[in-house]
């Protein structure tokens, strides 16, 4: 058993899984302001350096899951998410710092993957897409366009009509593969519709 | 049978697969420079993006093989790769548009993966060592240090002594998962240099 005194001298008791968890952040903090000072006075450079890297390791993706509660039964959700193998996380923590949002946590499965990831509508409107419109992507630029379609399509509430709804449904298909691996063929989600 | 005339009016014959290969090249050049009017004026934040995007997608790897003819019985060869799925061939084309050298071609296996690999040494020093001394990388930093290491060693000879090979050995077995994935264990380089 360990013990962390506070500010206000109260002592708390903290296990060793609690103290090797500060540590271990301790430390990607210190990795942190080593990358960031290898980029110091070159905030642009870091900007097109990380746009590179999301370009390979990068995602812009649009879920649309059943939800009985939501308009026509289903949710539509904009996610941006960057994965990495947990032996680099520094780079994560890099985009978290970069764009000012967005969790890590580790992906569910065998492999250890971390993802970095933004699905909050306004974070994706006030941080990733400014991000994205001032620096090009050469791989994932059309994807990024369809994505920021239907993010700006939902700012106006266009999700909430049928006909912006299904429009959302087909741009979001064309996305990623064409809907290959999505739960749901198309024509299902388009036929029901509550 | 299509017919293409030359400078010299000198009549040749092309087949189909030609012609689409032609074609297939000229959309090829078209899509670049599109890309690169993307960054124009933006040398060093090409250079930077490419650099993340390799971060993630590339490799700096130092294969030992077997080879009775060379010293010790045992081939070194460093190499500078990025892979790409074959829809993307665009960025592999930035990467030999920005190195000045290079070659693309399709992977062995059932993936539709292509590869952009540098392997001559000569070009390694000239072209992939100094953009990589001049713009560092986040994830790989620590891998390309040991490549280039490895690179420095070969043009100084060092590969030729005993000593020097065993050295070279070593550190490419700390490369790319300690080994993990390579034909023989370090162990039986090291046992078997004639």
């Amino acid at each position: 058993m360990h013990y962390l005194v506070g500010d206000n001298m109260h002592v708390q008791s903290i296990s060793r899984k609690d103290l090797n968890s500060i540590q271990s952040r301790k430390n990607m903090d210190k990795e942190l302001q080593v990358i960031l000072s290898l980029f110091k006075g070159k905030r642009k450079l870091l900007h097109y350096y990380l746009a590179g890297f999301i370009d390979g390791e990068g995602s812009f993706s649009v879920a649309i899951i059943k939800h009985p509660m939501q308009k026509f039964g289903w949710m539509i959700n904009p996610c941006f998410q960057v994965y990495q193998h947990q032996k680099h996380r520094e780079i994560l923590e890099v985009c978290k710092y970069v764009f000012g949002t967005g969790s890590i946590y580790r992906k569910s499965g065998i492999h250890p993957v971390l993802n970095f990831s933004i699905d909050s509508r306004r974070n994706i409107i006030e941080k990733v897409i400014p991000f994205f419109d001032s620096i090009p992507l050469i791989t994932k630029q059309e994807t990024y366009k369809k994505f920021r379609e239907i993010v700006m399509m939902m700012e106006k509430k266009e999700h909430l009509t049928k006909e912006g709804f299904k429009k959302i449904v087909c741009i979001a298909y064309t996305m990623n593969q064409q809907g290959k691996g999505r739960k749901h063929p198309m024509e299902y989600i388009l036929s029901n519709m509550s």
